[in-house]
């Protein structure tokens, strides 16, 4: 066996209706981990550098189209015939393509790009077979194709579970449907599958048989059955993302993050995490994370698009939005909100605050309460705050509007102006006083509740 | 076997300690998925339209009684002489009633009506059977029953675990206490069975020997053990609700709602979702909550009582209480909080605020910070905000109050008059601002602490 | 066997590397349910009044010193040479004691206290053993050193896996590591151990053998081996707090708490609940918190240092800090937080409050939005609440302030003055009107922004 240095291609099939899901959205679209189960596969694909990915959409092929965009070519089947036809409608857009193809699913999305290459380098052995079958051992077989093989690579014979014997039903290597062939073989041989069964479709297994008509061989690889799952509901679909989730999660301990309750994480595709971070409780994290070294994301926190620095505290109760960026020590803490804001080294926002589209200086504190006012109802404006400053609870601050370093505002200030550098700055009205008023009130209220309860 | 048309009444017995529950409250009032274990039964039971419905309480029958309301009859045992005992203090209630009796638990609230018929249906057979017995197959049959049969519906014998031969207790067929009976066999047998036993008890079950005495044979039929698990400790009812949950994940998943992390939702019994809503991971269902298709209620929710619009997206971190109604694409955002408030199409709260006792119209933007303040310490008063309107952040609308539609208010004003329509109003106080009054007070404060410390 | 009544000392052996936690933090420190491991085990071993207690450390050694204190005496052993150099290492803390020694390891926390005094009970065997070793049984025995006996408490030979026979490696008995020995034996024996070995460190069960050398014997008993489980990265300490979670919550519920999903309640190493308290999904518990009877936790709390009084309902979404102490009957409600703060009977924080440093009398009332601005960037201050206050929404209470008993704090004010029993205060600005304005605003804003999408 030798690496494969031949050029590949990759045809993704994609145009099952998914029926299972009772879903708007395509089933290859929806995401685990936060991704679209169809771009996990397209992200592995990409690591062979293939020169065409080609996915064969039928139903809903303008929402996959979308969310495709330059990543591969879309074609179309229609109406459709089995997974050979659609493979057959992929020919075009390979053009004169005459390298390796790996034909794989939309809705089994976890196929590792190593599995991707052990195939196509079973492809490369010297006795050249027609084709490379992923099979996979089955805890319970059920009523998958079998693959009979006697030496553990090359395959004897690809049987239904319908038209299998008693003995090979026996056989627990099945057939994941995946495979791969070289394109000058592939089209040749789909060209005489024929579609004698009860469903009428061709089947591109079948190329197997037909090759073993010239005779020439087929060989197969195996992996594990969790790899080659495929997701036709939202059940399975779950158990998809908790897999993944459950291997993230050790991966994340693995490399020095505690997490107090790893099943109570959820991690996104791309989250990354460094040394030493601690992670609580009931953590969610979004598309788009990154947290450095020595910091901790207590209990309850959301966070997503957004860069979390060296030994910062987030939460418990935190939200962080994207464009959030924390500088190294700063502290977010209980009900509080980051939106596209820039807290400086130390900076503080302990309580019940939203900073949005905002820069904080360093060592910055923000009062309990506080709400940068960012939105008019048409456009978005900024809070710049600078370094040293105090923001009283339960202030305002009406952007667009500068409060200078070392400044003070007030509690319970609406600040729409700017505010000078070490200056003081208050809203204050008048302190309406009214000794007895409330013992008065409160007399007059029993009353009307008391009148209120009898009525 | 025909299907039964003879009027039915149903016997719950209630009247045990539950000391293991170690709670003031009654066993069969602790909840499962929001609801008390007894109401679970009655729902089952209510629809087999009995005639009567009759609860044997013991302890706590002031809390049973108050619980149950109009929908069955209490009757009281004291003392507690064992379960046949507490099947006689029903007879009076039942009158002259002379059709069908099931008699059932209160701590096994999961048994299904449609077994509770199959039960029925039994008892219809042509030879006319004294009684039919709910039984089970035990993974671990242990101390209970067995029900010895040779032809799997009639009952050879009953037998005692502890009086069992060897061959006997191989047998997994358990007895789960639940029988049906005539109303004129059950009362005539009942009388004949006598407490010679160590607890001094009456049994139920032995009516069986009883009319067996008679030549009468009885029957049983089968169902799964997790129907008829009874809940004694705490550790149980929360088994009982893992349970549940699970069941009622997979439905709402196979209906077509995903699910990112389904063990982490909870729903309650009455929840109802619409196709592809999302839900994301730690969500709690309080019960009356109804959410409309394409809704997706991220991470960190709390929802009860509401109505939950097409498109709506909640959250993450809110709480919708009753009375909360979100139309079409409406948006609530974190650390907002909704009470019997109408929020209208395209409407949005989406940070630190608390609308309560509000109608909020059409496309109106409640900022950051926004308060509803709906209560004067006696009585809660209203807040109708227009079509379009902007409440700017940190404003305290001071109920009652009407802002007009699109109007504008301020933020950080707290608006006591109303508001009319297209208008402006600011609620603004002098900017008091003193230069270097800051840097100032940073030196004195400095100083102190540097004092505090050393002191 | 005899109950000891000879002194005792442990050593406790902490001088590995720990390296495959990847963390800065010394092994033996890490957290189980909020305690470091080592402290879990120093708290068991305190319970037999041990005269000495010693730690070997080795890396990191100032980091367990810190965390240590005064609770033992910490040794260094420097080079590490093997388990029995570092117990030697510990001879000189030992001075004249002449007792028994437990010989335990840092990173196995939770022997309990009643395996070591088993240890300890058979080591006063009147045959006078030599050695305890605390044995396990293994469910996967792999490539632990196994414990040959045929008594069941007398050990023929210890055997390492590698110089294991066939049908030793049959036996399921293995070796914890843990022993124990008389002072006057242990340092004797070991001075005849040699590291005759592929790693050439001297191992503490070596003294078995030198022992048997003399004719003497050595015993075991046997514990769990979920007892004596070594934690050595970040998943094992995972899989160790899941443990003792899963042990908390069943007893919690024996206890008489209900937990609705236990799965998602994390407890602290000294939570203490009282009966009939509900705990809702998704509540995290930090150190030093207890709950009284009928207390409700609703979900999504996050509770630390704090006293929740009978019949208390909190959150769901609150977080108590250190220092709160909630009266009977009082209520904290949603995205609220309490810090060093005690709330009178019956007081009521409802929504979006962040009370610190506070007094708040019986039956008050604090409006939503309410904030406690304690802090001036310096130093804390106190705010006193009177009993029956009514507090309006969106409220500063400018620290330090009293708020006198029944007084009522007008809607969106920020009081810096105290306010006396009975009066009201409010703080109201100029509400200016701007009759038509917003919808001008609405005008030209929208046609700014047509021009902003056009450019």
């Amino acid at each position: 066996m030798s690496e494969t240095t031949r050029p590949v291609a990759a045809i993704v099939l994609a145009a099952g209706k998914g029926t299972r899901m009772k879903s708007e959205l395509h089933k290859v679209l929806h995401p685990i981990a936060g991704r679209p189960m169809l771009e996990h596969l397209l992200a592995s694909v990409a690591t062979l550098d293939p020169v065409h990915t080609v996915v064969v959409a039928g139903h809903g092929r303008e929402q996959i189209a979308a969310a495709v965009g330059e990543r591969a070519q879309i074609v179309v089947q229609e109406p459709q015939l089995g997974t050979g036809h659609a493979v057959q409608q992929a020919q075009a857009a390979l053009g004169d393509f005459d390298g390796d193809v790996l034909v794989l699913y939309g809705d089994v999305p976890f196929v590792a790009s190593s599995t991707m290459q052990r195939m196509l380098d079973r492809l490369s052995d010297n006795d050249a077979p027609a084709a490379v079958v992923l099979a996979f051992r089955a805890t319970d077989p059920g009523a998958y194709g079998r693959v009979i093989s006697v030496d553990g690579k090359t395959i004897l014979k690809m049987v239904e579970y319908k038209d299998a014997s008693e003995d090979e039903r026996k056989v627990d290597l099945c057939n994941s449907g995946m495979m791969a062939c070289r394109a000058a073989d592939l089209f040749v041989l789909l060209a005489r599958v024929g579609n004698d069964n009860a469903a009428g479709e061709y089947y591109l297994p079948d190329i197997v048989k037909v090759a073993s008509h010239d005779g020439r061989k087929s060989k197969f690889i195996e992996t594990h059955e969790s790899e080659v799952r495929g997701i036709n509901s939202r059940s399975e679909l779950a158990t998809a993302e908790r897999q993944w989730q459950e291997f993230r999660r050790e991966e994340a301990m693995a490399e020095g993050a505690s997490l107090i309750a790893p099943e109570t994480v959820f991690f996104s595709w791309d989250t990354r995490l460094g040394r030493d971070v601690t992670i609580e409780p009931n953590v969610v994290f979004g598309p788009g994370v990154t947290v450095a070294d020595g910091a901790t994301i207590h209990a309850f926190c959301h966070l997503e698009g957004c860069e979390v620095g060296k030994g910062v505290s987030v939460g418990p109760f935190a939200r962080l939005r994207p464009g959030a960026k924390l500088g190294e020590g700063s502290k977010i803490g209980n009900f509080v909100e980051i939106k596209n804001a820039v807290m400086g080294e130390g900076a503080k926002a302990n309580h019940l605050s939203y900073i949005g589209d905002a820069e904080v200086g360093a060592g910055a504190n923000i009062g309990a309460g506080t709400i940068t006012c960012n939105y008019d109802g048409y456009f978005k404006h900024k809070t710049v705050i600078g370094a040293g400053a105090f923001i009283g609870s339960n202030s305002a601050l009406i952007a667009p509007v500068k409060i200078g370093a070392d400044a003070i505002v007030g509690a319970g200030s609406a600040v729409s102006r700017d505010v000078a550098p070490g200056e003081l700055r208050m809203v204050r009205a008048e302190q309406l006083v009214k000794p007895g008023w409330a013992d008065r009130f409160h007399d007059a209220m029993k009353k009307k509740k008391a009148e209120a309860k009898k009525g």
